[in-house]
C-alpha cells in the first residue's frame, strides 16, 4: 500500500481529485483513477488532476511551461482539457506553493490539449481557450419533455457541443436530460448539448446575459460544463448579431461563470472565467 | 473558520463522514451537516456520524456506554439508528484508539435508537438491532417497470420497510426505482421497499440465500439499505416457514451482509453483519 496525499476541490461543482506529483512517480492505472472517483467507494469526482513537472512527463513533450495537467475522466480515461478543471489545477498549483502568479501575469499550463494560459480575476480565475468554430448547418435537437424539434448550433472549442436556444423558461424547467438529447445529423463522436435562455434584459452595462443546463457526453446532466458555458455564450453572441457583447455572464446550475472573446495575435481567442474551491485535504492509501 | 478533521467510510457503499469529538466541542448546525454531505460541493456522504462521549453529550441521557453515535442524515436532520453506519462507526473507534473490542467481547454503542451492541466478525462487524414486528395485513405494491400489483409484508426494525417478493430475475432486474413504488394502504410515515428474489438453491449449508434492491424514503434507490437487508431475510425467512434457517446472507447493489436470528434474554432478536471500511482521512474548514 502507498499512501496518497491529495486535495479535493470544485469550479461551479465541477469536482476534482488533486494530486501533486512533482518527479512523476506517482503512478495512476486507469483502475486506480475509478475507484478514488468512485463517490460510494472511494474519494468521489468527477475528475482526476495530477500536477506533474513537464520535465518530468513524457506526455508533456516539450512545452513551454513548467507545470502539465494530467486529467482522467471519473472511469480512468484520458482527457485533453477542462474548463473549469484547469481553474482547480491553478489554486491547487498556488495553494500547494508550487506555482506563482505575478501581479498582472499569467500562468502556462501544459494540458494534452496544448498550453492554457490562466490569469488572476477578482473571483477566481480565467483561463484562455484559443479560437472556435461553428458547424456549417443546424442541428435538429429532439429533447425530451421539449413538445417541438429545435435548431441548435454546433460550436467546437475544441470538444465539441450543441447549443439549443429554448422557447421559453418554462421549456428550460421542463426540459427532461436524465435522458441524451438526440442529435440529427448525429456528430460523429458524439457533443454536449447546452439548452439556453436569455435573461431579461439579455444586455446589461455591456454584458451578456444567458441561463444554460448541459448534457454532457457520457456523464448525463451536470451542474456546470466549463467549455459548455462557452459555447453557449459563443452561440447567443452569434445569433445576437453584430452589436452583441464580447463579456458574457452565464448561469449554470453550479454557480456563475463568464466568457470573454478577445483578440490575441493569432486572431479571435475565448477566455472561460469563475471560482475554484479547494474544499479539503485528505490521505488515502492506493 | 475552525480545522475539521474528519474520516471517510463506508459499510457496503453506504457512506458517512466520521467525525471524533470526544468531549462533545464540535458544533455541526444542520447547514454544516448539508454542506459537509453535499457531493460536489463538500466532502460527499450519505450521512454524518459524529463520535462523542456519552458523558459529554446531553441528548444520550444517562445511557450504559462509554460511546454516543449522533448520526445526522446528509440534508442535516438528525436519524436514530442506521444499520450500516454503526459498524463503520465501529471501525472508525477502533482505527482512532477510543474504544476496544476484546476478544470474543462486545461494544455498547449509544445512539437515538437506544443501545446497540456490536461485535467482530471475521469479515467486519455484527450490530444486534433487537427484536421486530410483522404488519398483520399485506400491502399492495405497485412498482414502475413491474405490470402486476404484487403483496408486500410490513416489517419493523423498528423504522419502517415493506419487502416484496418478485416473481422472477427478469422482474427484480426491470423494476424501475428511479420513482418509489406505491404502497396501499399508504403507510403513515412512509416505509423503505425491499423487492427480494431467493437465490437457488434458496438454502445451502444451512444459510438463507436472497438478493434485494431497496428504495429508501428521501433518497430513492440505494446501493445498500442495512435494516432493509434485515427486513427481507426476515420477511423470506417467515414466508418459507418453520423449517427456514436462522442464518441469511442478503446481497445488495453495493455488497454482501448477514443477518442472524437468535434468542436474547428479553425474546428472539436479529443482527447484521458486514464490512466496515475507512476509506481516507482529511482535513476540511467549517
Amino acid at each position: 500500500m502507498t499512501e496518497l496525499r491529495f486535495t479535493k476541490g470544485h469550479g461551479t461543482g465541477n469536482d476534482f481529485v488533486l494530486v501533486a506529483d512533482p518527479d512523476g512517480d506517482v503512478v495512476l492505472a486507469p483502475s486506480d483513477v475509478a475507484r478514488l472517483c468512485d463517490r460510494r467507494f472511494g474519494i468521489g469526482a468527477d475528475g482526476l488532476l495530477r500536477a506533474v513537472r513537464v520535465a518530468a512527463e513524457p506526455l508533456a513533450g516539450d512545452a513551454d511551461a513548467e507545470w502539465f495537467m494530467d486529467y482522467r475522466n471519473a472511469d480512468g480515461s484520458v482527457a485533453e482539457m477542462c474548463g473549469n478543471g484547469i481553474r482547480v489545477f491553478t489554486a491547487f498549483l498556488l495553494a500547494e506553493g508550487l506555482a506563482e502568479i505575478p501581479a498582472g501575469g499569467s500562468l502556462p499550463i501544459a494540458t494534452r490539449g496544448g498550453i492554457v494560459t490562466v490569469q488572476r480575476t477578482a473571483t477566481g480565475f480565467a483561463a484562455d481557450l484559443g479560437g472556435w468554430t461553428f458547424g456549417a448547418d443546424d442541428v435538429a435537437v429532439r429533447i425530451a419533455g421539449v413538445d417541438v424539434v429545435r435548431p441548435g448550433l454546433a460550436v467546437d472549442v475544441p470538444n465539441p457541443h450543441v447549443v439549443v436556444a429554448l422557447g421559453d423558461d418554462a421549456e428550460l424547467a421542463a426540459a427532461d436530460l436524465s435522458t441524451g438529447p438526440v442529435l440529427d445529423p448525429p456528430p460523429v463522436a458524439g457533443a454536449n448539448v447546452e439548452l439556453v435562455r436569455p435573461e431579461d434584459p439579455l444586455v446589461e452595462d455591456g454584458i451578456g446575459r444567458i441561463r444554460m443546463r448541459v448534457h454532457e457526453r457520457g456523464s448525463g446532466e451536470t451542474l456546470s460544463c466549463g467549455t459548455g458555458a462557452v459555447a453557449a455564450a459563443l452561440a447567443t453572441r452569434y445569433w445576437a448579431g453584430p452589436s452583441a457583447p464580447d463579456d458574457w455572464r452565464v448561469t449554470v446550475p453550479g454557480g456563475v461563470l463568464g466568457v470573454r472573446v478577445f483578440r490575441a495575435e493569432d486572431g479571435e481567442h475565448v477566455s472561460l472565467s469563475g471560482p475554484a474551491e479547494l474544499v479539503y485535504t485528505g490521505v488515502t492509501e492506493l
